[in-house]
């Protein structure tokens, strides 16, 4: 453990326009002052459980060991929904079980604990962040004892999503959608390591809407300002973007929306 | 005092683009090296001083003891207004004597003393967050001696603004709305102990702009997806929303609209 | 050194809805555990380098000495452009070499040294604010060896862009509109020191779009509610606005747009 600095993470779709998640951070800091406290985002789309799931899947593992990541996208909230706790050696995490936990809970190279919290009396049915969730991560901030505060319970039990996903075929891979950045640049649910099993990079046609683009470079300075561009981006995943613009809005693409990628002819 | 660290709160209208709020903690940080800075909003609709009372009083106690919390939202910055240091035994304030301390210096269940923060000089006349309120909090979060800063004054002499409020008859309560949230949720100034003496939840009945919801639940998920609720909300207030829905674009409610509770008849 | 916390800024054309800054403070604190992180903005608008070397020249005066500043707006991420390290004595700071630090290295009032950062391998190749920068700005604030981490370079060799500026006549100033705040208000390029040498706030007329406005006040609130008013803004700069309204609305002014302020015949 080289960080003993106890670090919480918070994920959200509150906003940042209501006292929500400043509320959070004065209660978790009622528990434990020494924390630090950093945000994800908090701008999830409203009750986007998936968008959740892929946010969380792109940022925990960045951070140090024993951060302990409250996430909160909680379209349930005061119903029989449980709360989770998942011990995941290296990292904590705190969540409605809702699929939110998704990418942790399918992760098969860890080994985990999951405790079930209590369902809360005399707090509020509307706001289990800050009367469940911010509290609890204080509290095991201080004494990491996630066995204090729950029973444990099956991860067979727990909601799980269907992620987005791709096929493969031996010279084409068809994948979907996941999202569109501050930028604009629309995320894929192909991995890079699946483009490398279908051939060089140079020798690749992206389809998607009704564009095509040959070739995945490196970077959006490969190609001209204004023109598409293909590459890998930091999550590992293809996207689709314009050098210096905006294919989101130019593409107008949704989620889930097919994306598929071939031999090219050159 | 459980919590010896110094946090201190931030809330402005200067939104998230400019340098605004970060400059803010730059000078903070030149006084208080130590001190944890925590957001509540910087998204107060510009001037709105009436929605940055309601904001501070729905955070604050829910911060340690001994926080400082700077609000500011100061339309009469560089004018000749007061800027006031609250001593509320349990938590500090700083902020402009325009009524955003309104539930402060309206709660009599507090002692307080009032200081007057002497007019600035040599500073800008249009930044008295950065240059007078940021140092006034990051020196007070070291020595923790509100009387080195000001002179005491009478809070009577302060300016306080009319919070909503609501009327009460046997039968009925007339409110007003408040806000509508990120959510669309809408916010308003009847209490929870208002309704629960004129009658039991499902007895209820709430009428606004042209719709009448019969009963109050606890929570969203009590009703189906895309269906009116009303419910106590995680303020304490009665709150209007649509079920994974959003009310505000729904209702197009405005802040100050009426808002009415009856005896329904089953 | 009065203050030996460190403190590192972060200021990007991130926006603040997806994983990106929360996964640059991640692996900063992986590194620096103890570091205190601040957000100067991250809603730069996209690739806008002059933007962000306003808002940096703005907001890093304000931090305690050894601050470091790391400042992503990239378009040219995983291109051949350097990234560059500037120590310039009260404060480091972290940038790709575009134009960004222009305001850093035009100071000549300062003695620094420049290093190059290597180009990284084995990264990725759009994100290195997160596989670059973040790592860097981490080991620094432990350190506090910057000649560790590239070799020296010369100032001349670094990108600067030119920065908007103004001509002086005995009678008359002509800038440029720099850019509209959250508030409308609209900064220029003429500074409070030129300003006192063509003549007497009282003295001075300012020209803009097709208005007028005789006189430069000290504050918003010297002029009625919806009145414009001309006055030195925060930044030290001529600025526009409307006393509680919103200048740029009103005006529709763009950035690089003409002002002249002349001498107003009473």
């Amino acid at each position: 453990m080289k960080n003993l600095k106890r670090i919480i993470t918070l994920m959200t779709d509150f906003g940042l326009v209501d006292e929500y998640v400043g509320v959070m951070k004065g209660v978790i800091c009622c528990h434990a002052p020494d924390a630090t406290i950093i945000d994800i985002t908090h701008n999830i789309d409203s009750h986007n459980i998936a968008q959740g799931a892929m946010i969380l899947q792109a940022s925990y593992p960045y951070f140090p060991h024993g951060t302990i990541h409250v996430a909160v996208v909680d379209p349930g909230v005061g119903t029989q929904r449980d709360i989770l706790l998942v011990d995941a050696q290296s990292h904590f995490f705190i969540a409605p079980d809702n699929g939110l936990l998704t990418p942790v809970l399918t992760d098969t190279s860890q080994v985990m604990q999951v405790y079930r919290i209590p369902q809360p009396e005399n707090v509020s049915a509307t706001f289990h962040g800050r009367d469940v969730m911010a509290p609890l991560a204080g509290k095991l901030a201080v004494d990491r004892k996630p066995e204090l505060y729950g029973e444990r319970m099956a991860m067979s039990e727990c909601t799980t999503l269907p992620l987005p996903s791709f096929t493969q075929s031996p010279a084409e891979l068809q994948g979907v959608v996941v999202s569109a950045d501050h930028f604009g640049n629309i995320s894929t649910s192909i991995p890079s390591t699946a483009l490398g099993e279908i051939g060089q990079p140079e020798d690749l046609k992206v389809c998607i809407a009704n564009i095509s683009i040959n070739g995945i470079n490196r970077t959006y300075g490969d190609v001209e300002t204004g023109e598409f561009v293909a590459l890998v981006n930091s999550r590992g995943f293809l996207e689709i973007g314009i050098n210096c613009g905006n294919a989101q809005t130019t593409l107008h693409t949704k989620a889930g929306q097919e994306i598929t990628v071939v031999i090219f002819q050159h």
